[in-house]
């Protein structure tokens, strides 16, 4: 496995001189430069998983068939398109949210000398998939499918960010909008897509499948991308900060977190008052009474009940499809997310 | 022509009404609320000359023949994706440069409850192209080279906007970056490319041609794109404020003008000093002492002979064509252009 993350590694090298190469544009040593720590500062510094997995699940569809060197370097390339996707749109977000840190440090313009050139970096690190794309894929049979996938994802994830900016814009800290159906979409589009669908998806166009016979997968993987973000805000509030690698602070932020839309359901008149005249506020008072409430309403026993359920379901979804390497590459998702506490 | 304008103004409205219903994301009334607004305000507000020259192009490639209106909807079509493809770059570009109007309005991110919301509108803008290009062109033969052809302008242009904004970097202000050379890669990769070759090649596409066998006319447009910018460079200073429509601030914002590189270049080591000491200060004083070196060095006379050497080698390489009808679209983008006042 650390064997993995190190061929992964290795392509991401390679991919990256590619990039400081590409003929389409006359480099400069500045520009050369100001790309290359850009990247080095944005792309390979997470967790990776969006990435790796693509190389997993690509070896579950062939069934224990070894990869060739080859084929290993093209689900790579693929899982790297996803990550720098992921930097884009995180290098945005972080703008448009005024965020501090990312990955324990600075965000990216908030670097001395960035500042708003990190909005055209984040363009720019967009602009990298497609010229990765037509370097290594140019001449496969599924090239026009591939653009067509990392397109309409990112429409959905442009989407998914757009029903979060504005069902929480600044001025308009109206409860009333918060429900379980805008938490949903919100959810399912600003993140299972590009999160849980795109590796799979990636990993069945280079094993010779046409997606259009896979909307059952899609939907299951996004199912469980919408189950996976319950978990984030349920650990946001009630995870351990030393395991989670952070503070949660969605009660302050106003964020529309499955816990918030749950509490909203399921309090009385009086118990909505306490939510309405506490949720986002950062008085550590207000933030207090609303954790009171949450445990008042025993949203610890409705989430564990929730995460029972989606379990079934998700399990029952994955053992009805045909295919044996299908379910295996599912199941996999499912089994690394199943009741983590990080 | 003003019908043409008119066409094109309704497929427009049938592109924008499709994106509105676009069925790859689940849409609120408030998120359709938003596009809308962001579209109107955005798109189609401009001069549209990019966007109508695919059509005035496909034409005259037809020599004449009239265009059905399947013909006339496509080649709108691929003009209106240039046109969001210009409103994707200038409301990041007015983030980027902090500017405070366009097209006699505020700039999108100043409008009220906007703000960093822009970015993601910018974001939006983008993948809508790749959305209409779908919808409309899936089935062509040259699909794949439409999405190959906008992807790699757009990496152009990026290209382009990283090379301005960290030749211009705020505190570093030092013209001794500044050359013919460093100005010529700025403006052929941040212009020419999507406001030149674009339309063209969209339309070379549409007649069934490949785009490989054109790399001349590329070439042509490119060289005409940075012609027009050094024009844009020189009405900012010598233009009529009443033509141009706004009042030039390249000195004081310290642009990479074609102006200053020339007078760097032919400055003697006492006149660089004045542009070393005025050059980039918004004290009207500063200014005149600038204009008057531009003087001194008969930059009018010098920009008179770059226009009509520009023009002399422009014509002789569009002669050059082996095609009428090629050259017959090169020489009305000239005539468009050439000695023009606004
Ligand atoms: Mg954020
Ligand atoms: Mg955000
Ligand atoms: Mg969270
Ligand atoms: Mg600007
Ligand atoms: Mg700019
Ligand atoms: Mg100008």
């Amino acid at each position: 496995m650390a064997d993995l993350k190190s061929t992964f590694l290795k392509v991401y090298s390679v991919l990256k001189s590619e990039l400081l190469e590409d003929p389409a544009f006359e480099w400069t040593h500045d520009s050369r430069q100001w790309v290359e720590r850009m990247l080095e500062y944005n792309v390979p510094g997470g967790k990776l998983n969006r990435g790796l997995s693509v190389i997993d699940s690509y070896k579950l569809l062939k069934e224990g068939k070894e990869l060739t060197e080859d084929e290993i370097f093209l689900a790579s390339a693929l899982g790297w398109c996803i990550e720098w996707l992921q930097a884009y749109f995180l290098v945005l977000d972080d703008i448009m949210d005024n965020s501090h840190t990312r990955r324990g440090q600075p965000c990216w313009f908030r670097v001395p000398n960035v500042g708003m050139i990190a909005v055209n970096d984040g363009v720019l690190l967009r602009n990298h998939i497609p010229r990765i794309l037509r370097k290594h894929f140019r001449d496969k049979p599924y090239y026009v499918e591939l653009l067509d996938l990392f397109n309409e994802v990112e429409f959905q994830t442009a989407s998914g960010q757009m029903i979060d900016l504005i069902t929480t814009l600044e001025g308009a800290k109206d409860l009333s909008k918060y429900n379980l159906s805008v938490h949903r979409r919100i959810v399912q589009y600003k993140t299972a897509y590009y999160s849980f669908y795109l590796s799979v998806a990636c990993a069945l166009l280079i094993s010779g499948e046409n997606l259009d016979n896979h909307i059952d997968v899609k939907n299951i993987l996004v199912e469980m991308g919408v189950y996976f973000q319950v978990q984030d805000d349920y650990l946001d509030c009630f995870g351990d900060p030393e395991k989670i690698g952070k503070i949660g602070t969605d009660i302050e932020d106003f964020k529309c977190s499955w816990l918030v839309v749950k509490a909203l359901e399921l309090s009385s008149e009086e118990q909505k008052k306490v939510l309405y005249e506490n949720y986002g506020k950062s008085n550590p008072a207000n933030v207090a009474n609303v954790k009171a409430l949450y445990k008042e309403l025993d949203l610890q026993g409705v989430f564990a009940e929730f995460e029972s359920k989606s379990y079934e379901k998700l399990t029952a979804s994955i053992e009805a499809h045909p295919s044996k390497a299908v379910q295996a590459v599912l199941k996999s998702f499912l089994g690394k997310i199943y009741k983590r506490q990080k």
